[in-house]
């Protein structure tokens, strides 16, 4: 067994995790394209990728195994290994995120169409550039890039917020639409949870760059 | 380096894994004493504890880091770890949940008090009793009772959902009663959470015995 090999192993499981963020990425894209066009065949979409998303985290998973059986790795390539585990996990629930919207676009449709006054696409855009950003950050081992994600979350728990106080306000004057923006409060309750994972992921970037643990250095969102 | 220094390792992840286990649990039914009492010093209490919680999941994942470094660790022993690894993560965002429900408990007494036909309680000792019953599972390497975990889940589920759908009634036909019934909705999706969390568990303790990987055979909540 030569290190080579181990390098080549490491190399396709940082290929494999970049592959499972985009997956997670296009079905949160789908889910909140789903919700914009009301479009059922986007949230079929959404529903069968998870079973792809699930196979690679699994494969990652056993890969990272492999790796760790493999040779005695270096306190530096643990950590690494570590953090893409980590990492994989958080990336698997984004997609669950993803699914958790798309089933409550599917709620959405059997009530008739109302104006919100609300801006999910802008949310998501912000969650998913989070999710990008952090991955960027593992790609390039920068935990300067990482710590501008952390700073990023607070912008989407404020966004979250605010529609929840919007949403509240209308269920109280306008109850025929109170299934619409409770369903709207909901999924933006999902995209500030892809954020937290985006958030997860950055510390995990952190710790394994810096060798120094700076989670739960934030407050949560609620 | 003998076989038994890094058997006395495993032993002492196994402690202190149960250890993180209990702060989390007990942090749970400190969120659901807060909203049955309404009363700030529990919230308090669950605020705390949130320190203790995130050193204990730091002091695991060190410790874990060790054991695969210490030396050429059997595949078996490589999955117990990595199962750690996993469990411990979960049971930090159970941590995690009983904050947000002590958060929505402040807020919830910000408004008069009102009678909701629901049982957080009921639902709250349902989902810690799967987080226990998934830790007894860990210890004794119970497979089979992990599996039992998998099926509780779908009463956490069922139970969701009927607070949903008895909240949105409260907030169609109650307008002013509305806050408080959207935040007794939301603390049911925190429980649900909290069983989701459990039921991870329960897979990754499958993984684990079984060598085989049983995670995502059981459908989303939503």
């Amino acid at each position: 067994m030569t290190r080579t090999r181990f390098q080549l192993g490491l190399d396709e499981l940082k290929q494999k995790l970049l592959r499972m963020a985009g997956l997670t990425e296009q079905s949160v894209d789908r889910a909140i394209e789903a919700y914009r066009g009301r479009d059922v065949a986007t949230c079929q979409l959404v529903f069968e990728s998870e079973k792809t998303i699930n196979m690679v985290e699994r494969e990652i998973d056993e890969l990272a195994l492999e790796l760790l059986a493999m040779q005695q790795p270096m306190a530096t390539d643990l950590r690494f290994i570590l953090a893409v585990i980590k990492i994989n996990g958080d990336l698997e629930r984004v997609g669950d995120q993803a699914v958790n919207i798309a089933q409550r676009v599917l709620d959405i449709m059997e009530s008739p169409g109302t104006e919100l006054p609300l801006d999910l696409p802008r949310m998501a855009s912000h969650s998913a550039s989070m999710i990008r950003q952090a991955l960027e950050a593992f790609i390039y081992a920068d935990a300067d890039l990482a710590e501008k994600v952390l700073v990023m979350d607070d912008d989407v728990d404020r966004m979250n917020h605010e529609v929840e106080e919007a949403m509240r306000k209308k269920m109280a004057e306008e109850p025929r639409s109170a299934r619409q923006a409770l369903d709207a409060l909901l999924i933006a309750r999902n995209l500030e949870r892809v954020a937290d994972h985006a958030t997860n992921i950055a510390e995990d970037v952190i710790f394994w760059v810096r060798g120094a643990d700076v989670r739960h250095h934030q407050q949560l969102g609620s």
